[in-house]
């Protein structure tokens, strides 16, 4: 592979990396007192160019009323004025056709080209520009009033910041170039980052030239040309392109094409540098040689094509000189795998023994007990066994906590993170895959229960059959319990003979002192509809309010909010519904005082109680596989966490975190408190809520992601929040359980459709020809595919089955079979085919992709299939964002 | 406007029309015995150009192991061959390099031209293409061989149709050329149309080449050359680029660059018509004129590009040549608007007074009565007025139906269908969005009805209070009654006293000859929510099944089925879900006798009854009211159902189903029967499950819709089934309302969604950087947009109003007002701005347009916004898709 992190486009990642600068800074920074670019880029550490704002100002109205105005707009992306709608349309990737670049580059190649013209003002470089031969000085005159012409610009203003104007008293001496106030309160202002320059250029049909004018300026130092941009930005480039009238709007077009080549990074980096018009003319045919054609008829040329998701890779097109400015600038945390898709994945250093652990401890480990877990399924049944030989439970826990903590530091001590190695991808998505389906299934089943505790009522069943009976009536309490050993028919057509009786319903009966007789008496209807009705509502609104984020509506503060807090929203909701309502649904209990629960316990848990003491060194046995599903459990989420593609920048604590496990195992385990919980979906949900991404700007490239905000605060906070929930009984008592419900089956839901293994699942239900253009299906025969995720499927329903028989204490040891099969599947997929549909192991990453990217046939390793192997936008591994 | 239905594109259009020919003639028309082009093509009016096959077969595995492999396939889109995986990948919009056009522009400069080369067989072809000076008899011999050899094609068989070898003896003889098995066994055959021909281009690198060698040839006759190409397809192009190695993948890149020149329709005609290399070299160029660019940098090259959904006209591509030759060839019902998006919009014959209507009868009049209607919430008042004074309601309704047939008999008599070309989209919307809300209302509120009649039962609620009371007891029963006047908390603390009672359900009670006795007998719990909950479900079932037509999973005939069936099968499920579950829903009841419901009256009404005689008379003016209402209802459904898009053959009969509701009216009338019921919103279901498409194919091209099957089966058999469904009580009885007040509201929310005046409501809540690239709103500003938004908005709250309050009986009148609005906003609106917001009124559409288009700015006129008009997508404008 020849891409790593090292290789980044340097023009690129400056205009890249501006908006970071820009939050770190505030909103503020852009009117920093000087503004030169000089100051900016000081910051960095190797001199970068520019960003540049390109505009096209038209001339329009010949031959009645002559007027500029500005037609379009580019930084990377193309906007183009709407003039019926007056608005800026969407950035989108500009389309030319062919004839106007040729006519472009046979204009200049016969205009006036003027590099490092010394021009310091507008008036200046119009001089300058109009001294061309085949014009009379008569039209020389009537050119220059009209380029001093002041254009029309469409501009969306704002009030929120001050005029460049002050930051350049130099040209504000001059009135008619003076910035206009609402050029300074552009908000497009805002999205430029400080330092930007830029590039005019001005193009229409003349009617009293008798041929066509062609003039490109670089000018030596870049100066605010009045009110000729739209932004008050200093400008670098000026081009002009002015001609007799012509059939179509050819000068419009050629006007286009130049900003479209001003705006490409490669033409912009030469047109810097270059000296003399063959270079100019050898950076145009550059860029011709690397357009994409799209031959006519096939597609709509009026189609915008809006700003792909991933923009390609431009290492390709780097010129030279521009390679060797890289390489050092290449900062930590800013791979370059987001340009190409294709992680570099260094082999990570914490993965290799060095004897010290970063202090980065994670501190997700007390999740909410009524999270469903791993280990709470294989661990509900040593308390029953235990019992049936009348031992005691909490003083054998005591041992294997204690054996748990032990077998952890020695895991600590052997530095045993190392085999973390062999997790691959297929390991990774079988665990995600199995904690997912237990949220899921946990959460049908609890809700299913619900139903059952709720009886529905059909017709006929004895709803009715309940009446209050008075105890101080003359009547023998036991005519009742007398009749109840016939069959319910019975009961219920015999004559009762009651006289103290009334109709109050149960509560009230109890109350005022009588009895509630009949069978009828203990179903509350409507619960178990209602129950459901609320279960639903609350996943489809979290499910809904989710998708918010990407939607079009509302204003994305607004939009964003709305999918932070689906889940907290779609409780409120539901609790909303319930209390509306106000049905008797269960609702969430939470003990209202700090005590152990079981009655006449001590706080601290007793060594050895009545078992004897070989249970002590029995306790070992299931220790050691505890310990396994621990290991596994806290080193798959760490491994996840600390992905390349999260960015994280503090470094992983593989060690420590199981340091910190095994003392926690302990004081729990003596204080008998719930142990460990698997951590993997909180602990994703919780960084995934911690991403920074760059604003979505008028500029058309799309949010990138920044990295995560690396801190303890809202960990530390979380944990404390769901301590003092035993203070917020009051509270947390309107909630009802089937909203609880809804929303771990949306967690499991959501964590379920994000990993890779969904993906191939579903194309098993795909004919070939519907299925989506994946790069894995590009490379890997659709047979293959499926026989990698019917084994995947195959281990999963394996995993599924002994957890839920009596066997479920020895799955730790079939989760660790994992590893084990994703090894032998080398024996039945060539390591081609387990690139494409595994990650590879990190130990053979560094020999095989050289090798396995080789061509299988001759004619397949060539550019374009190479390209495409290095934009594979693959997704991440696991990426649950469940809030 | 330039365009019309005439200006139809002939190349295109001969590709475009064989799906309806292959439709027509079954699908055994393909291997007709002779299977020549020219038998085709005598079927069209006009001889058409066959559609050409490109394939590219690429000369790998130099210098070991050389073999020729089909690596391309084209007929307008590019499928690729994924060699990895073993498969075809999905059509796509070739996009091309343009080093490699021009690098194929000089290798064809130079190369061999052979035009109506008179080859009869593979063998003959290879003689005379390697008949090149440079190449030495030893090499000449080496490449014929190399050329001679068998290629191989990745083929999906299939056994379903003969081989065309049978149908070209003439190359069977040769053994070596005979078409292989595969080949004729390829499915790709099916999906090309007859008396198609091939075009095979062979790229690649030859080590033993000292130069490059091109040869283009132009086959006399067509031949089908062995097994060159996958399909046994007759050639007529034949291509060969061959050359020493070099960098990169040139040879490939020019194969592909020459594949998609042939592809293309107009390089295409020219081709086939060149007489010498100068031309091919025009041709190429004018191809080139026409490419779209897409910077570097901008776009990846190797994402593949979707086929569009419509594809850009070809008016402008036309050679003057073709452009004389269609005219004639356009047929009625295949106007060129799809191509462009514009309808042409021709003024209806059928709106014009002409003295005869076409045969042409809707029979969509007799929905079902529970059908929520417009005529029912204005007249559902009357009956109650008239009961107020002591008259017979239905006399006067029968005077009034007498009235209505008479009015409307003069409608058709004075041919008022004219009145209609004033109906323009404004109308239809404010029509089709009030009908659309009824349906939503109706059904919520039908919804909400329910779970007030099954009351939630909530916590104190008298549910137990209830029991069963024998009468044949010695207490006297109105003791009972005698306590009940008090209030009810002390009826229920009461000592009651009875001896003589059981606790059995009320029906059983009753069964055994009891009472039934307290506050809770009537109330049925679980219903109400469960009521609910099969509401949502028959909704969301509904709308989740119509959407799996355009989801990727299933085949895409098992996605039509449950598309098509999405409301039955949601009915289906409904109905299984409530008789799992047994519960007492209400159900739909239906009549068990065919006789008038009212008891004791006659099948036919007395015309006087006891009111008076000028009650007949008075009878005119609702009746007035109500024929506007219907000549509006009818008229409007006629005009949406007679649209140009839905490209009916068979004429409109506005006159004569206004005549056949006349009739209707009376007979209904006579016999005291429900009457009118606005048909919009189903006769437009059935409109849209009679869909003609042309098959999706591996050719990428989108179905295309191909026009209605026009018939009166389906709609005849669907009022039998009606009229037959008094005699189906005992299946209908199990359908539970809930679920059917579910699909109403799905029917009212698919067809509100289909109009644009939604997708207008939508863009007042999106911001506008967020909104989509509507044509509509690159042309008219977004508050113009807004205003006409929200005119339409208060004209629908100000109808919905009306309609609720007592002054409904005025409802046609103010519905008939949307028409003045309409053009009173001709005050408001410019006409270009009611051009992209609104139809234009008919009789204008010949004047205005003209006009209306003219450039705003002088820079507006111009061929790329002059285009952007004509490909204007418009969306039908009402297309309720429901079933």
């Amino acid at each position: 592979m020849k891409l790593s992190g090292q290789e980044e486009f340097d023009v690129y990642s400056a205009y890249e990396n501006v908006p970071t600068g820009q939050l770190d800074s505030g909103p503020g920074s852009g009117s920093s007192p000087d503004g030169s670019p000089d100051t900016h880029s000081q910051k960095l550490a190797v001199p970068k160019d520019p960003l540049l704002f390109i505009q096209l100002n038209e001339l329009l109205g010949w031959p009645q009323a002559l007027e500029w105005r500005e037609t379009g707009r580019w930084v990377l992306f193309e906007e183009k004025l709407e003039v019926g709608a007056g608005r800026w349309s969407a950035p989108h990737v500009p389309t030319l056709a062919l004839p106007s670049l040729q006519k472009l580059r046979s204009l200049l190649a016969e205009g006036l080209i003027l590099l490092d013209c010394p021009a310091q003002n507008l008036l200046e470089l119009v001089e300058q520009v109009t001294r061309v031969e085949s014009l009379s000085p008569e039209l020389r005159g009537q050119l220059q009033s009209l380029l001093l012409q002041r254009p029309q610009h469409l501009i969306q203003t704002t009030n929120t910041r001050p005029c460049w104007g002050s930051a350049y008293p130099r040209e504000a001496s001059h009135d008619e170039e003076a910035p206009l106030k609402e050029q300074c309160q552009n908000s497009l202002r805002q999205k430029l980052p400080p330092g930007a320059e830029a590039g005019a250029v001005l193009a229409g049909e003349l009617g009293f030239l008798a041929q066509p004018l062609g003039a490109f300026v670089r000018l030596r130092d870049p100066v605010v040309l009045g009110p000729l941009t739209e932004v008050p930005l200093p400008s670098r480039f000026f081009c002009l392109l002015l001609g007799p009238p012509t059939l179509g709007r050819s000068y419009h077009e050629m006007g286009r094409a130049m900003a479209v080549l001003l705006s490409d990074p490669q033409f912009q980096w030469s047109v810097r540098r270059v000296s003399n018009l063959h270079d100019l003319l050898v950076a145009l045919d550059a860029f011709l040689e690397e357009v994409t054609v799209i031959p006519p008829g096939r597609w709509d040329p009026t189609v915008r094509i809006p700003p792909p998701k991933c923009l390609p890779s431009q290492h390709k097109r780097l010129p030279s000189q521009m390679q060797e400015v890289k390489g050092p600038s290449a900062r930590r945390g800013f791979p370059a795998e987001d340009r190409q898709g294709q992680p570099p994945h260094p082999p990570s250093p914490e993965l290799q023994r060095m004897g010290s652990a970063s202090p980065l401890c994670s501190t997700f480990t007390w999740p909410p007990s009524l999270m469903p877990s791993l280990l709470g399924d294989c661990w509900e049944k040593p308390p029953m066994v235990l019992r049936d030989y009348s031992l005691d439970y909490l003083p054998f826990r005591l041992w294997v906590g204690i054996w748990v903590a032990t077998f952890c530091l020695v895991l600590v001590a052997t530095e045993a993170s190392v085999l973390v190695r062999y997790f691959t991808r297929f390991t990774e998505e079988g665990f995600c895959a199995l904690i997912s389906l237990i949220f899921v299934y946990d959460a049908v089943g609890k809700m299913l229960s619900l139903t059952r505790a709720y009886p529905i009522q059909r017709p006929g069943s004895p709803t009715y059959g309940c009446f209050c009976q008075y105890p101080d009536a003359g009547r023998n309490e036991s005519q009742w319990t007398r009749t109840k050993t016939k069959d319910r028919d019975d009961i219920l057509s015999t004559d009762l003979g009651l006289v103290n009786a009334s109709l109050l319903p149960p509560p009230e009966c109890v109350r005022q002192g009588g009895h509630p007789r009949g069978p009828g008496c203990h179903t509350v209807p409507d619960i178990a509809f209602f129950s459901l009705l609320l279960f639903f509502t609350s996943f489809f609104f979290a499910v809904a309010l989710k998708h918010v984020k990407t939607s079009r509506f509302f204003p994305s503060a607004v939009r964003k909010v709305l999918s932070d807090f689906s889940s907290v929203l779609a409780i409120l909701l539901g609790c909303g519904l319930d209390a509306f309502l106000g049905l008797a649904t269960p609702k969430l209990t939470v003990p209202r005082e700090f005590k152990p629960t079981l009655p006449g316990r001590d706080w601290l848990v007793s060594p050895f109680g009545t078992n004897p003491w070989w249970l002590s060194v029995a306790a070992a046995l299931p220790a050691l596989l505890l310990s396994i599903l621990i290991f596994m459990d806290q080193q798959i989420t760490a491994v996840i966490l600390n992905r390349a593609e999260y960015r994280l920048r503090k470094g992983a604590g593989f060690h420590l975190d199981l340091f910190c496990v095994a003392v926690l195992m302990l004081l729990t385990s003596a204080l008998g408190l719930p142990w460990y919980v698997s951590a993997t979906v909180i602990s994703l949900a919780h960084m995934d809520s911690l991403r920074r991404e760059s604003r979505a700007c008028a500029l058309g490239e799309p949010p990138s992601f920044l990295g995560i905000r690396e801190q303890r605060l809202t960990g530390l906070v979380v944990f404390i929040l769901t301590g003092i929930s035993i203070f917020l009984a009051p509270i947390l008592k309107f909630i009802p359980m089937p909203v609880l419900y809804g929303i771990f089956l949306y967690m499991g839901v959501a964590a379920i459709s994000s990993i890779q293994f969904t993906k191939r699942v579903q194309l098993l239900l795909m004919p070939p020809k519907h299925q989506p253009d994946l790069l894995l299906l590009r490379h890997v025969p659709l047979s293959r595919v499926h026989l990698f995720t019917a084994i995947q499927l195959g281990c999963l329903g394996l995993l599924w089955i002994v957890k839920s028989t009596p066997a479920a204490i020895i799955f730790p040891i079939m989760l660790l079979g994992l590893v084990g099969v994703r090894k032998a599947l080398e024996w039945v997929f060539s390591p081609q085919e387990l690139l494409w549909l595994d990650e590879l192991m990190p130990e053979k990453e560094r020999s095989i992709p050289e090798k396995g990217l080789e061509p299988e046939y001759s004619f397949n390793g060539s550019d374009s299939e190479d390209s495409e192997l290095m934009y594979q936008p693959k997704a991440p591994e696991i990426n649950i964002s469940v809030n």
